[in-house]
């Protein structure tokens, strides 16, 4: 074979976060660099602990012939060795009890009916749902479990475009997971631009503006995707703006795919669901989370959930869309069954009187207040560098500062490679998130140790300076 | 939102083992009535134990803490108890070294180099090649870690389709992962017909039939899949007919998709891998394994790769074919760290001399002689249904047997519809791969334990012969 034509789509599709940046990255670490990578919210790369107690359950998940001998030992300790706790003991019988033939089968292509019976329970709880009132409940029939949270959002989006003409509305910046999938798809990208200088807060004027943009090229707007708290912006959506976010889509006829996946990731503000926000509208919704943030940070295990609500019927097939989502999702026979088990732990945390209570509780604890103390020394370091602003509440994992100043004739991407070649520092430039027209950002994961950071906070400023006076 | 019209390719796309005869198993299960699933190769749903070895490791690998503990309780044994392995632990924390960072972190995301390498070294030594011939080794940056190898097949031919005109040659009859996908993809499916009545076996004529066919309808084919050990045959494919593929590829300018999960499930006759047969001539070979099938069965923990030899240049774009795959699985960032581990664990089997050998060697030959047993019982039953033909040589885990005799105006789905009415066996229907016009078939899993088998089959007999007869 001499030579091949390949899928447009894949050849223009961008994704930064593993884009030019990091790649240089992993070539300068190659040559014995220190890297430090806040290119992407990978918390256990950088040292954070993964949660005892869900380790423990993995763990016995993996090989049920320990536990026995977990019992024995926790009735005839060795002082030595701490020994794994009784609640994880349980927990992984239950699980295996109800997942019948453990860890090595396929299960039902949306995951274990019990997993999702959980995370509606979780999803009720966490939105105060009067139960009386069963329209306002989660099911679990219409909840996918799936590897990560990217593998929903692509399952949603696949499914509504039809051709280049049905649109998607995006915030800019965004996730350029949204980007690349409705590039790969074949849709097209309709902007808005949340409000930076306010909070990037939301209102149905700047809503209003992007929607009727697109009808003016002939778009079919289908749905409008959210990040809250957002990425790469961290910042956290007030009420007002979630209820004019509902509205919008209301009177245009569109869904909202709400990406929720930071929704513990809150460092004051509040975290308003859209599950809880729409009550008993009739907008169809697509909510993601996923076990790769939060205070678990367990990326590499892929575990997440795709919820429907009031799916939308569907003109062109006697299926419905969770049906034909379901197809989809049983060409890839089912997500990956520990990721699902971290969904279920993450969904079902231990409660006071267990024994996995305390260190759950304390470890969970440290690494917000960790995060949180990480995000403010960095945003304070701001402040000495010149022409640098940063917006928003603090949420999710990362800091997107504006900068104000840069010499002529450069981006923030040429910023962003001389940061990473003369420090170390790895970020991604605004531009691979989109920004608006002459504005110029970097996105930062709050991530590396304090010990670290102190370091590199003082090379940042001081390259910080000397580049943009330059 | 009231109503929405939705991508047609997958309105259009099938899966038929997840498809309508499987989901009223699922309904009857419901019901109460006692279901044997063999319409999927899901072994551990059907009593297969996991490879004790395999779950030792990941175990320590979830909980690294209790590594310590257990090189204590070597040392201390306690007779009620049997411990891990050393090779267990020595294997856990070599993975812990070479990962740096344990499960919890995203990988690069064509999965962790050092198993790639390890991926490398077993296809080298499998295939028996002279490594002083370097431009036969397997090479690391070609080889992408997936989850499970569905994904692996989807990113190729999502890569390889720009329009419907562009043809995948699939064999008929195929595991509908091809078919739907390409569906998926808007390609267009170019079958081509393995000669059952010769083992399933191919030649040149046959596939030049087919190709001709694709031309003749202005179909431009890309690439040919072979599946080998056949799904859903079972078939084992001889030397000629790999030979006679890979000369028709190269005459006709094709990429060669093969599909090798099933490697080490071979009953009687050789595996030749495509890698292997194909030597150093130039044709783009992606192949695909996996570590849900052979003896291991793994299928719920998700693991699999795919290995790409001789790339195709591509004509539309600087980026080279790798490069582009690399694009569009960092969109998903990884696959699942215990899949990687396990993929890393099937090419490293424990070497004689350390302490899991012996249980690890036993427990492999149980399964694989295990799984001829039950092929054995179940295909001899066959003589004593009328008109039940079965061909080739045995291999994966799938009996493929064709019914020459149905009542008139009736299917094979209509038969395993009733069977499974009947008798609660549930198997699909030969029309959900594609089969020769006018001929009916039935693919089933072997996995039942010989207890459940004795009974069911004579059940089978009693309603073959009374339905073909009626």
């Amino acid at each position: 074979m001499k030579s091949v034509n390949v899928n447009r789509n894949i050849i223009d599709l961008e994704y930064a976060v593993r884009g030019p940046i990091p790649q240089r990255a992993a070539k300068l670490k190659q040559q014995g660099k220190k890297i430090i990578p806040c290119n992407i919210g990978n918390p256990q790369a950088l040292g954070q602990k993964p949660i005892t107690f869900y380790r423990e359950v993995l763990s016995l998940l993996e090989n049920p012939n320990i536990i026995n001998r977990e019992k024995y030992l926790s009735q005839n300790p060795i002082s030595k060795f701490e020994n794994i706790s009784n609640h994880a003991i349980n927990v992984s019988e239950k699980l295996l009890a109800n997942m019948e033939t453990g860890l090595g089968a396929y299960t039902d292509s949306k995951g274990q009916y019990f997993i999702r019976e959980s995370v509606a329970k979780f999803i009720d709880k966490r939105d105060n749902i009067d139960l009386s009132k069963s329209n306002l409940q989660s099911n679990p029939n219409n909840i996918f479990l799936t590897d990560g949270a990217s593998e929903g959002a692509k399952g949603v989006l696949e499914l509504l475009i039809t051709d280049k003409n049905d649109g998607i509305m995006i915030p800019i910046p965004q996730y350029p997971l949204y980007s690349a999938t409705l590039k790969r798809c074949g849709g097209t990208q309709v902007n808005y631009y949340p409000d930076e200088d306010n909070d990037w807060a939301l209102n149905k004027e700047i809503l209003d503006v992007s929607f009727k943009e697109g009808k003016a090229n002939k778009i079919k707007v289908k749905a409008i995707v959210v990040i809250n708290p957002g990425n790469p912006t961290g910042a956290i959506l007030d009420k007002s703006s979630i209820m004019q976010v509902i509205e919008f889509a209301e009177e245009n006829n569109l869904a909202i795919i709400a990406d929720e996946v930071y929704q513990e990731n809150l460092y004051g503000g509040e975290f308003i669901s859209f599950a809880k926000a729409i009550g008993d509208k009739n907008i169809p919704l697509f909510s993601l989370h996923s076990v790769s943030k939060g205070y678990y940070g367990e990326c590499g295990q892929r575990g997440g959930y795709l919820e429907l609500r009031n799916p939308p019927s569907v003109s062109n097939s006697v299926l419905s869309f969770t049906e034909l989502l379901f197809k989809v999702s049983s060409v890839n026979l089912c997500s990956n069954t520990i990721g699902q088990a971290l969904v279920y732990l993450m969904v079902s945390p231990p409660q006071k009187g267990t024994d996995a209570f305390e260190v759950f509780t304390k470890e969970k604890e440290t690494i917000l207040d960790d995060l949180l103390a990480k995000a403010t020394i960095i945003r304070k370091s701001f402040e000495e560098m010149d022409g640098m602003e940063c917006f928003g509440k603090i949420g999710a994992l990362y800091l997107f500062p504006r900068m104000n100043i840069l010499p002529p004739n450069t981006t923030d991407y040429d910023y962003c490679m001389s940061l990473l070649e003369e420090t170390g520092l790895c970020v991604v430039n605004g531009s691979g998130f989109g920004q608006k027209p002459n504005t110029h950002h970097l996105r930062i994961a709050f991530l590396p140790s304090k010990e670290s950071l102190q370091g590199i906070l003082s090379l940042w400023i001081d390259f910080h300076n000397k580049y943009v006076n330059q």
